[in-house]
């Protein structure tokens, strides 16, 4: 049987200012990223972030970002590999330390913005993210784009790695996002997204703007929060892959179950720390 | 055989801007209280100072403060109780994430500067505070001012609750630190300082301003690392104290041996999350 | 001819985050309070505020806050004077830049948040305030609440006090605001706030809780842009005001004319720096 | 008789941290740049700052920096040319109410860390810096390296445009400075310290690392205060300067007198806003 995560990001509001409609995104996805203060979030969103996740259901994953709140943490930065180290794994212990509070369990991360795409590029940065994963010692999962330095990183430092896929964005012929400026790279019909994500999920392959089809490997599929209309589009997608016969889970990446997500059916092997 | 700590502030530079003679200070103290990057402290510095501290055999603590970096933590802020829990939280997660990268053992938390100051006075502050290490369930205690609400916090959270004194300030005999602007409040003398850190190691009591002796039952005294000859003053009273037979120690908290610093001694019994 | 001016607080988005309705607001109000970058806004956004009011013949204030962004400006900090003395000039000047480079003038400023309620109850505070913007040099008028200890302050700066009044909140026979939590505290019914609008405007008075009506001089009313329907409202309650007769336009501080907002009728007199 | 201006970087403490030896420096500088909160600086340390300037007779600049607090401004960021603008406008704006309100005059800006570098190398980097400048409309003079198209762009926008050379480092024969890794890359000793900055003074012209002498026309020579030893380095440039006949003073950027900088001997007409 098929099956898939759908990861969002969540928590992404900062003190007064709130951001996505996170509240109805939880009911369709089965992971989330939240974001641990740096580019968005803070600790009072944070929490509530996780709550909302463990009541849901949903696997909770981190979301760290480069250190410019201002620019929501999408402007690339010239910093070390130390730097980068260093920002994430305080931004993975915080969140860490609200998910232990209130008895649930990390189970994965996904940095965010250009961070993100920085992981795809550089070999020191993709390096430096997973070392931070690895350094917080309890099997977090790691999700970076498809064909992402990120996620050989990951697995040199022997931890799941999971391919991530984009069900509203078109590929090229190379593997690659087409961009965004071209005509067509970004699907808005939701059976068209439908049918991108059914591909992923059932046959590992994606159509591409020039055509022939694409082998895309994929775990879990990234859906956006900050859009009208955006949780709406999840509930739509959500329901034709289960009416496909997909199953949408978490990834099962090992580790305890009992941590009240979807994805569960853990080893009953107990974590080390 | 009279056993006492000696704590300090580390840690409390912020990117280029460094802060105390932290290097220096490592050898004479047994517990450090490390800044987590809200009043003061940065990813790096962490990092390094947790280093530093296994290196050292100092009992690594977090030290975490208000969200106000420009005021150092030193101005009282309007929060609610769970603005701060929230803030605590967060920064104890954040440097415990250092701490088992490298590692070591998160042993206590102190609050910084007027977070240190609200928990002297207020119930709903101090429970939060308390409430914040309790759920980093690892067992961390608490140093706070001897007659603080946050020790009796503490032990109602089944926290270690290690009360703090004051080896270069004097009392009043109400028990409580002399204001600074009083003649005779700060302690310049070395001398007169070993003097009244050896009573409360020994006998556990203190002068007074006015006279009588005061009553005080401390497990930790306080140095300064911000001031000129703050290092020497320190390794000075170190000495003084071991030559006069007292053992200077981190306090014994229970949990595993083998995390690097003096206070050893541990149970042997495995700390449970 | 009864006047009166109508200002809300514009500008208190942060970076990717939006806040309240600006654009609908905008055609309502004649006078602007704009966020400095403190407790919300940025350089971008107060670019465009600016050039917003200046195409709407809204006058421009700034909206000076306390440095805590995680809190909005709303939780009060123990600052020294020339703590908020220095905070506000810098926040003033940054704003008073976009101003003079897109050709218009500075007109006013109102204190946010605690702040704003700190210049009630402290007479520090309220001159540090005045003194900051007296010290801008280019005859500020201070907009704060009627009654409050900043408009004597501001007067005896020289600057023009503009007191300020609330349509949507009750007052008490002691003419304070009545504490929200009291039943009528919040005026929600349009007509009642339309009513008691015309009552300051034309009449200076307002109705109390308790029943007698108070006497009440203020120049200005206070209008907010954060709540569903605000827009609609402050449209509503502007042309209810001009439909009795009532002048609605920026209150007259002097300084030149031809600067883009309704007020206008300045003296002709250059102001000098 | 030939002329140079000296200038250096100040104020780039923040709250309880300082930096480099600003009043040391002081006595021996002809210019400073101001840090203006961003990458450095806080608004009591902005105005402290003016008020030493004011009294020791120093030109007074603003010194923007990128909002980058944890990296001191020193790390590249992508930013838009909008972003540039509108952050250096805000910049120079706050610190100009400072200067204003001590009766002084902003006389010149000069880019901090990696904005000084973006502004050699970016062609829309230069443009918005400099058109920030000029819609301060103050006639501010604009300082950068030799041959930097801020430069050319400053003088695009109707702005003095202020040559800096550096008398500390080695420039290749191309005319850029030495990378610092290169042997002889940084002049240590004082008498070859002193032969740079005389050459670039007196006959607009400096050594290279290759051999040949490079022509290199510049108004100013850049100090670093944050090195051991640096107002003493200072002190000895600045006398040996004057002693070899040069006269050590800010540029005449025109303007008004009597703003209490040595390089006075302005034109006497009052600059328009």
């Amino acid at each position: 049987m098929a099956s898939i995560d759908l990861n969002a990001d969540l928590g992404e509001g900062y003190g007064a200012w709130s951001f996505g409609q996170d509240e109805a995104l939880m009911r369709s996805i089965t992971s989330a990223n939240i974001a641990c203060g740096w580019h968005a979030g803070d600790p009072a969103t944070m929490r509530a972030s996780v709550l909302g996740c463990l009541k849901a259901g949903v696997a909770i994953g981190a979301h760290p970002g480069l250190p410019d709140r201002l620019g929501f943490g999408r402007r690339e930065m010239a910093l070390s590999p130390d730097e980068i180290y260093d920002g994430v794994l305080y931004q993975l212990g915080a969140l860490e330390a609200f998910v232990r509070a209130s008895g649930g369990r990390l189970r994965h991360m996904k940095p965010h913005g250009a961070l993100y795409h920085m992981c795809n590029q550089s070999e020191a940065a993709a390096e430096a993210v997973a070392r931070a994963a690895a350094d917080l010692r309890c099997g977090l999962a790691v999700f970076a784009q498809a064909g992402s330095l990120l996620l050989e990183a990951a697995a040199r430092h022997g931890l799941p790695a999971v391919a991530e896929a984009f069900a509203d964005r078109a590929y090229t012929a190379s593997g690659k996002l087409a961009e965004r400026s071209l005509p067509g790279a970004v699907l808005h019909d939701p059976d068209a997204v439908l049918a991108q994500a059914l591909g992923i999920a059932s046959r590992g392959e994606a159509g591409t703007l020039e055509g022939p089809v694409l082998s895309l490997s994929a775990a879990t599929i990234c859906l956006h929060g900050d859009r009208p209309g955006a949780a709406e589009a999840a509930m739509l997608l959500r329901r034709g892959l289960e009416e496909a016969g997909v199953r949408v889970a978490a990834p099962d990446i090992g580790g305890p179950a009992g941590d009240g997500h979807d994805g569960g059916g853990g080893t009953g092997k107990r974590h080390e720390r």
